[in-house]
C-alpha cells in the first residue's frame, strides 16, 4: 500500500492518483520515505529503474515497459571553462532519453505504477515534453493515452505527440482550470493523469541524481542548475541527494539553483521577494517554452524546499538564454532547447558574481533536445553561404579564414 | 603510420585523407588490419571508444572530443512480437546519440582521427544527419567545419547544423559532382572531409556492432537489417563482426539485410539483377530522404561484401516504410525516421517470406531520431481533437473507447 505525504502538513496520506495533492493544504503530496533496510545500487542492472530499484517505489521492475531511459552522458564542458576561466562545470545530458527530454525518466515509473495499480489509461497536460513522454510510454505499455494540450500549441508539437497514436485534445481555457479539471476526468474515466508533479514522475527523476553521484566519483557536486517549471524535476533531483544522505553516502547536499526565464519567472520573483507562495504571472513572454509556466502547481513546495536547503531560484533574461543557447552549441557542440539554456546562463550569472570558488564542481540539467525547439535558432545567427559546384573551390577561398 | 586497403585490388595504400580510395580502381579504401595482439574489451571504460578502443585505428582516445556517443539501448519489439507472432526481434536505437543519429560514432572516430592528424578544419557533404553530427564535434574539438548542402535543402535542416557555427555552403549542382569536388575543395584548403564512406567513420560504426553483441549475451544475432545509403554503416557493422570472428569471440557472421526505399533504391536493383555495380537512379522519390542517394560512392563495396558474407539488399515501398513508421510509433513507442523504418519493413517482408525460424533473432539498426523528419508524420494519422475547459469532461466521454 503506498503512502504519500505532505511535506507542509506532516501528513500521510493514501494514494489517489485522481488527487495527488494534501486534502488539508492543497499542495503536493510526495511519496512517504519508509524506515527499512538499507538501499543499495544494482550495479549488475541494465536499466536506470532497475540499477536504482531499491529507491523506487516499484513493487518489481517490468523491463519491459522501458525504451531505454536513463544512462545519459555527463560532459565536461571543457571549453567554455577555458574561454571564461571558469571552475569545473558538466553539462548532464538528459536530451538523450528516448523522447529527447528528462521526463523519459519520470514517465516510465509513472507508467509501471499506473500498470502495477492496474490502470490502463494514462494522460497528461503538455505543450511539449510530457506530451511526447507520456505518449510513447502508453505506446510501449499497451494503454491508452489522453493529452490535453493548450489550444495554440504549434503543429510540429501536436504531430510529435500524436505520431504515438495517443488521443490529442486541444482545450481553450486557462492553464490552471486545465490542469485541476484533469484530475476530475481523470476520476470520471478510469484515466491516470501522471502531470508535472505526480509523485511517482518526480521519484523517477531521483535516477539521474543517482547518476550524477557515480560519475561524479562517488561525490555530490558543489552546485547543481535546474531549469525550473513546475518544479518535479528539481524535486526529484533534491530527493535523490536526500535519499544518499540517508544511506550515508554523501556527507552533505549539493546547492541547488532553480533558473526560471525571467519573462516568466513566478518563482524567482517570489524568491527575491522572501514569499512563500508565488503569484501567477499575467502576460508570460519568454523564448523557453518549455518553462514557461504561469501558475506552477508545486510552486510552494519548490520555495519551502529551496529554502530549506539553502538553495537559490534565479530568472534570466532572454538575452542571457540565448547567448547561453548559442554558447553550448558553438562551443560544446550540445544542441539544446532554450529552456536547458538557462541552466547556463544561471551558472555564468553566479560566476560574474564571485559565487564559486576554483574548486566548485557544478552540474547543469540539460532538460531537452534543441530539435524539438528549431524555432529557438534564428536564422541570422547561421553562417550559411550558396554557390555552385564549378565555383566552389574559390568560393571557399573567399569566405574561410 | 596508417595504410588503407582496397578489398577489389588486394592492396593497401598510404593513408590520404584528400583521396580515401583506390588509386586503381576508385573504390573507397578501409582500413588495413594488422595482424597483431589479441584484441579486447575494455569494460572499465565510460565510453563505446574507450571499451572498444583495441578494436579503433586511434593511438589514443581523447575522451574531451566525446560528446558521450554510444551506449544506446536495444530494445525487445515485443509488442510487434506479439501482435504478428514474430520471432525476437529487437531495435538498436541509435537516434539516442548526441546529435539523434548513428552518424556519431562515426564522427568521434574521424575526428580524433582529424586531431592526430594535426587537421584544424574538417567538412562533409550532407542533407540530414551528417551535418549536424559533424558539425557538433567540430564544434566541441575547437576545429573549423564547412558543410556541403544541397540546394534544396529545407530550412529547418540548416538551422540544426548551422546552430553550431558551421559555415554552412549550399552548392547548386548534382551530388555526386560535389562529392569528387568536396576531396579537392579539401585537398586545396587543408579539410579533411569526413564523408558518407570516410573509413575512420566506418570504424567508428563497429563501437554498434560491438555493443550489439554484449547486448545479445555475448553471441551474435541471427539476421541485423540496416537502412542502406552509402553503405558506411553497413560496412562498419559487418566489420564489427568479422573483428569479433577473427578474436574468436563469433563462430558465424549474422546475416546482413541491407534495406533501401524501392524510390532510390540503386544497391537494392544491382543486387535483384546479380549486378556488381550501382546504376545511377534518374528521379530519386522516397520519404526515407535520409537514405536517399542515387549514386552512393560505396555502392561497389556494399554489393561484394553483401555477397561475399551472403547478405541480402531489399527495396521497400513507400507503403510498407508508412506502415513500418507508424507501428514502431504506435505499438514500441519508438518514433524515428522514416529511413529508419526501411529496417523494420524489411524484416517484416522476409517474415512473410517465412525466411525466418521461431529462434531467429533479428537486430534493426535505428538510425535517425523522428524529430528530424516531423514532415513526415502525416496530420491525417494523429487523433486530434478540440474543446473547451467546460465541455471537457462530456467530451471526452464521447470519444474515448
Amino acid at each position: 500500500m503506498d503512502n504519500l505525504e505532505c511535506l507542509f502538513c506532516v501528513k500521510a496520506f493514501p494514494l489517489d492518483v485522481f488527487r495527488p495533492f494534501c486534502p488539508e493544504c492543497g499542495e503536493p503530496l510526495l511519496v512517504h520515505r519508509m524506515p527499512g533496510r538499507p538501499r543499495a545500487f544494482h550495479a549488475e542492472g541494465r536499466l536506470a529503474i532497475e540499477i536504482f530499484s531499491d529507491f523506487l517505489p516499484l513493487s518489481k521492475i517490468d523491463r519491459g515497459l522501458s525504451l531505454g531511459e536513463g544512462d545519459t552522458p555527463l560532459l565536461e564542458l571543457s571549453r567554455l571553462r577555458m574561454k571564461y576561466d571558469l571552475p569545473p562545470v558538466f553539462a548532464k545530458n538528459e536530451a538523450q532519453n528516448p523522447t529527447g527530454s528528462f521526463k523519459d525518466r519520470g514517465t516510465v515509473v509513472a507508467v509501471q505504477k499506473a500498470r502495477e495499480l492496474g490502470y490502463n489509461r494514462i494522460g497528461t497536460i503538455s505543450t511539449g515534453n510530457m506530451a511526447g513522454s507520456t505518449a510513447a510510454y502508453a505506446a510501449k505499455a499497451e494503454m491508452k493515452s489522453v493529452i490535453f494540450v493548450k489550444g495554440d500549441t504549434p503543429r510540429d508539437k501536436l504531430l510529435a505527440a500524436g505520431v504515438y497514436g495517443t488521443l490529442l485534445i486541444k482545450v481553450k481555457g486557462a492553464y490552471g482550470d486545465l490542469f485541476r479539471k484533469s484530475f476530475e476526468v481523470g476520476r470520471a474515466h478510469e484515466i491516470y493523469f501522471m502531470n508535472s508533479v505526480d509523485p511517482f514522475r518526480i521519484e523517477g527523476y531521483k535516477t539521474a541524481g543517482f547518476e550524477i553521484f557515480l560519475q561524479n566519483s562517488g561525490r555530490a557536486p558543489d552546485f547543481i542548475f535546474v531549469p525550473v517549471s513546475a518544479g518535479g524535476h528539481l524535486v526529484g533531483l533534491m530527493r535523490a541527494f536526500q535519499d544518499l544522505k540517508a544511506e550515508k553516502l554523501i556527507s552533505r547536499m549539493p546547492v541547488f539553483v532553480a533558473v526560471q526565464a525571467s519573462g516568466c519567472a513566478p518563482l524567482a520573483r517570489a524568491f527575491a521577494r522572501g514569499k512563500e507562495t508565488p503569484a501567477s504571472v499575467p502576460n508570460p513572454r519568454t523564448v523557453a517554452h518549455a518553462i514557461s509556466n504561469p501558475t506552477p502547481p508545486g510552486g510552494r513546495l519548490v520555495l519551502k524546499l529551496i529554502q530549506e536547503n539553502r538553495g537559490m531560484i534565479l530568472g534570466v533574461s532572454e538575452a542571457e538564454i540565448r547567448k547561453a543557447h548559442r554558447l553550448l552549441a558553438e562551443h560544446e557542440g550540445l544542441f539544446c532547447d532554450p529552456a536547458s539554456a538557462t541552466a547556463l546562463a544561471g551558472f555564468l550569472r553566479l560566476h560574474r558574481q564571485r559565487m564559486f570558488n576554483p574548486r566548485s564542481r557544478s552540474v547543469l540539467m540539460i532538460t531537452g533536445s534543441g530539435l524539438k525547439a528549431i524555432e529557438a535558432v534564428e536564422p541570422a545567427r547561421i553562417n550559411l553561404h550558396e554557390t555552385t559546384v564549378d565555383r566552389l573551390e574559390k568560393f571557399v577561398s573567399s569566405v574561410i579564414s
